[in-house]
């Protein structure tokens, strides 16, 4: 057997500098994680009249945060880190994620006056009550101004951050740093392009996939129960970690890699919700879970991006969680979970049916064929909307026109049409990492593919463990240090490559669908 | 019907010094709000390897709460406010209860060396630990030297602190101000006397009750259940709270009165637990919903002291819970999660056995009767180790001569002896707030049977809104305005008066156990 590179990545505690800089991190770390443990709370537990008091306290803790990222002695320490300094100190690459994520920070919180991040932030609280009625009652007009006012405070941001090519750019670095939306262009074009390929060919084809197994009576205790023993095969591990219901699932972590919790929201009649955001946030928290513990209390704990922590839930949940192998080594699980329901369906027809495509209305219940068209119609109209290419009025028009160019299917009111994502209430340059992290996933299953040959018959035999330690020394346990493009071409050898998703979504589907074969 | 006093208390918000008083106070409350959250997470969800992650987070806030509790703006702000300037403003009860109680804290903060505060932490957290492993080993010596560093270090604080009769006076005045040793050996020699009299008289009067009723299967997800409806039924609001599971009950406030939740610890086949647990922390939890939301995001939200709370929590939870009034209205509930357990079980069989008087080792197992015997055992043994009156060493052979005198039983180890109660690994002066409870509960029992001439009658009808209206207006809606003392006088018109219980005792029990009548 080959010695596997299990070092831990590491600080130089030696180096002074490094030390007064870990001082100051590890108490806004902890601020962080209370935050998050607060946001928690207030989605699993927290009644409904606390609202007003929690705001409060949130506004608080954001306040003493802000306080402790723009204070003269990180200032001054950053400073004294110059470029030369730096260079002639042997730091790890741990000492430098360190600085470089410091100084994000930093010049984040310096660069945005707080009046404008104050403002930012009430117009977010009275645009999601907004937003919020507006769905609730099919009104986009209750929404408009409040979207119009968060394009233009979007606007002002991106102008204090900077950016080199377009204002979006400033906006999407929040999440992905490094990114630009002419590298999205590049990246997304491949993606639209055989995303509506495979979705003509199937719908050509006229086969179909039957889907009905999924639907039934299922008990919500005994769905969670389901749930935990799936985590545990993935190997999420309990003794960090939680298991909670909230009206959407989430993930969260409260200090990586020691706390680290999740949320689902099962539906009584239909198991796929639970089951499938079981793996996707379970990969999630297997990501946080691997952080060295090391980083802990730094911003170095945690995911490399939005796009890369995408890349985990996604390769989790669907190159491998929608996988014939993957259930065959784990259904046995949901057999004796609802004895009563699936006694009589056999193990392929239950993948299969978790691979239905189907045009539909709703992003977040897409399939792999689609799920991506739902995201480059809000990238290419939320980069239209930061560039004052559209009115806020003409919104609802192009949104619709959109689906129908890219699904077939027009949306019969605004309610499940453009009011139907929370995001646009808060701000912009979000959605694109959702497509991000599919192709990274895309680019990751290949690797390790390759680097198990015998991929397929190990993950048939109920082992996912051999994935879980790849993944940890490959990635994991990096945490922030590296930024993500860099990260991917160091878990895959080569820099971030649409075509992996490509080849990975004709393949499979073709299989799925029985159509013929176009590429190997 | 005679118009009630339902002025809702506030602070002179055009004063400006009473302006910048809340402005910091304000914030101080939100940062000891997600401490207060933080811990009841760490009560119900947080996972064990999460322990010192979260440790070093508690540290943290508690840090930045020191910070904010010392700060010179605060201290001038109060130099400013000097009795004369004071006695010129025609300032509200609020607003000298809001300077009292900054005051207090702010006086406590930078009385005591940041050094000894956290040398004291951090001997607690190892106390802990030596207590709990002493405990599970029945192993006294483990624990000897801690709870001797610990004896030594809270005579510091009280140093610090100052007091004008005994060292163990500082330390009482924590928990409820303005009480004393010698006020209190006062108070409990009438509770002595009555507690040590009616076990005395029911332990030969051959009497029994039996409680058989109380035992059986009982599953905890229809235990849960039950608790709700009864807290529904005392008038307890979900939509500002919450119930959960922990170990060991109990009640806590994230900004009173909007969120206060509360949790029990069910067990399978015994009912009692569960239903006088739910019935004690409802009582806590009525008090902290009831402060006057004016008051919310200042020290002066919630109870009064601890003596104050623990009376809410025994008023409910004994003189009304544990009647058979209160359960000719409450026991459909109770029969209808069970049907199959009581439905041959009489209202007045179960009343009944929640009354059963037996001399037990352990405190919070105990009956009404002998409940305060254990509390005045400690009591004393806790004078006598601050006064430096007896060495650690000697200390369990004294705990266990004084359940021989006072109970007439002897633990077999330490374990059901001198180390059941965690409260000695953390300090002292809090045991003795329990019985005060006691003593408060019985004198504004009596304040509410002169104020409602058919109490009982209304109970037995299910009604119980008489009684949280009234607490509301007499006690809950002033939260810590008035100190406890004051308060009890405002709510029964009279001060704290031992004479009250002991009626209280004589009569229920001579009932209980159809002993002769000796007082009316």
């Amino acid at each position: 057997m080959l010695k596997q590179d299990t070092t831990v990545p590491d600080f130089t505690h030696a180096d002074s500098h490094i030390r007064e800089l870990l001082d100051c991190v590890h108490e806004i770390a902890d601020l962080a994680a209370i935050v998050a443990l607060a946001e928690w709370d207030q989605n699993t537990s927290m009644p409904v009249g606390a609202a007003e008091v929690r705001g409060n306290q949130m506004a608080t803790l954001q306040g003493i945060l802000h306080e402790r990222w723009t204070t003269p002695i990180l200032g001054q320490l950053l400073e004294e880190l110059s470029d030369e300094v730096i260079e002639q100190k042997s730091f790890t690459d741990a000492d430098h994620g360190l600085i470089r994520e410091t100084h994000r920070a930093f010049d984040r919180a310096t660069k945005l006056p707080r009046k404008l991040v104050e403002e930012m932030a009430r117009v977010q609280t009275a645009s999601f009550e907004a937003w919020r009625h507006a769905r609730t009652n099919n009104d986009f007009a209750r929404f408009a101004p409040w979207l119009k006012r968060t394009v233009a405070l979007q606007r002002e941001i991106a102008d204090h951050l900077g950016y080199d090519e377009t204002c979006y750019d400033a906006l999407l670095d929040q999440f992905e740093p490094g990114m630009t939306a002419s590298k999205l262009d590049r990246l997304f074009a491949p993606v639209r392009e055989v995303s509506l390929t495979m979705l003509r060919r199937i719908q050509q084809s006229g086969h179909t996939v039957d889907d009905s197994c999924l639907s039934g009576e299922f008990p919500l205790d005994r769905q969670v129960k389901l749930s935990k023993t799936l985590l545990r095969g993935m190997g999420y591990d309990f003794s960090f970690g939680g298991l909670a219901e909230s009206p959407h699932p989430f993930t969260t972590s409260f200090g990586s890699p020691f706390d680290v919790r999740l949320t689902i929201h099962p539906e009584k009649h239909f198991i796929q919700p639970a089951v499938m955001a079981t793996i996707h946030e379970g990969g999630h928290a297997l990501y946080e879970q691997g952080s060295a513990p090391t980083l802990t209390r730094t911003p170095l704990a945690g995911g490399a991006s939005m796009g890369a922590h995408e890349s985990q839930s996604r390769l989790w949940e669907n190159p491998i969680g929608r996988s014939l192998p993957y259930w065959q080594g784990q259904y046995a699980a949901v057999r004796e979970t609802f004895p009563e329901h699936f006694a009589k369906v056999d193990v392929s027809t239950f993948a299969r049916a978790l691979n239905k495509v189907q045009p539909s209305l709703i992003r977040i219940e897409a399939d792999e064929v689609t799920y991506n068209l739902h995201i480059l119609i809000r990238f290419e109209l939320e980069k239209a909307l930061i560039n004052g290419d559209v009115a806020i009025e003409s919104l609802p028009g192009l949104w619709n026109a959109k689906y129908r160019e890219y699904l077939g299917i027009e949306p019969p009111n605004d309610a499940q049409g453009v009011l139907q994502d929370v995001h646009w209430s808060s701000g912009f340059g979000y959605f694109p990492t959702y497509t991000l992290g599919n192709l990274y996933a895309a680019q990751i299953f290949y690797a390790l593919h390759k680097a198990f040959p015998d991929f397929d018959d190990r993950l048939a035999s109920g082992d996912t463990s051999f994935i879980l330690n790849w993944l940890r020394e490959k990635m994991y346990k990096f945490g922030v240090i590296y930024q993500p493009e860099d990260l991917i071409r160091r878990v895959t050898g080569e820099s971030p490559n649409p075509e992996y998703f490509v080849r990975y979504l004709t393949n499979k589907f073709e299989a799925v669908y029985g159509l013929p074969k176009t590429t190997n």
